[in-house]
């Protein structure tokens, strides 16, 4: 088992004995994955740019960051096993697209141009 | 490398090439996320929950809901990757922190009582 | 001055008083609102649909859902302010669209066919 | 009638002439809602803080800026309609409370260290 298979198993695991199955639908955990990201932004939202790309150096900010990162990647992962996805093969056809799509040459140093690929 | 690993490193050559880390700040990156959710939710927004159950079993609408869930894991691992968080790491974290907070027998079928951990 | 013209000066002097305008930027008003979404949401993410139909009912869960709607209101009522958008013009040229769009007789009863409009 | 009622009533009989009343549960509005804040995310996510500042100054741009707000306020008001709040005169509410718990000399110019009302 990869890592991440390993923390799908324990998601199963940990909903499984508190019986929260029956929480854990499509709907409610794209709400909580919602939920958390919103939580994730708070602790961003009132800084400047280059506050954030430094907030990792304070104890206690990164602390709430890991925390809300990991809330994320919690529900974001029980969320894909409820719907039988792969996530980390999603993500390669994703950038297999992307590939394709932004080729470097075009879009070098210009995000803001490139058309959604979705 | 594990898989994940496998990810961070593709999607940091990804932005390299495009000279798009410039783009790719932490606030950024969190703007991306909160959009690309608000994408999933946006296509289980109108199902009923019994409809949401099986969306899946549609080809098109999974097409779409496994696009999404790609892209958010795209750009929570890529902003995880410019915070220097290991997600896998941290989720196990708050996930020992659950077990000991949300003990079976008290939270047994019913996850609306507990306290939020964060 | 209409009513919502009364809280958008009301906000306007809450943040001049705090000098608080230099947070209030257009990028992190955006990610205020969305934390703010997500708290809404995460009062009603675990309840079923019929939970939800009644969470006014109870008082407490309904003076929660009554701080956030408020708290989403405040955010986006100061955002649309820095941008120079009028709300409620914006939201009837949208209907106006909408309305020519979704037709009665096609879309009745069926939202989940109707293309986006944006 | 108010300029944010006549919205409310418009909205109302857009849904029941097309019966979506049946799709306009509290859950999914909220769920919406959500999906149309990371559509203005979307649209302010690249952009420098001081790009942002002048989006409006760009027809393109503003037009979908102000497109997504209000698609924001469209949803907003439509679930504050279902769940029966009066928005403005929750956002009073709760700038009330504002005014007690920030109060200028303490916060001025700093945003950062206050602890959140909710």
């Amino acid at each position: 088992m990869t890592e991440l298979e390993d923390l799908v198993v324990r998601l199963r695991e940990f909903a499984a004995v508190r019986e929260w199955d029956q929480f854990h639908t499509p709907k409610n955990l794209a709400m909580a994955l919602a939920g958390e990201v919103g939580e994730l932004l708070a602790e961003l939202q009132w800084l400047t740019p280059e506050e954030a790309e430094r907030v990792m150096h304070d104890p206690e900010a990164a602390a709430r960051v890991r925390s809300e990162l990991a809330d994320v990647t919690i529900y974001l992962t029980r969320l894909a096993d409820v719907l039988g996805v792969d996530l980390i093969a999603a993500a390669h056809v994703k950038l297999d697209e992307g590939e394709r799509r932004y080729d470097a040459a075009t879009y070098r140093g210009s995000i803001r141009k490139a058309p959604p690929i979705t």
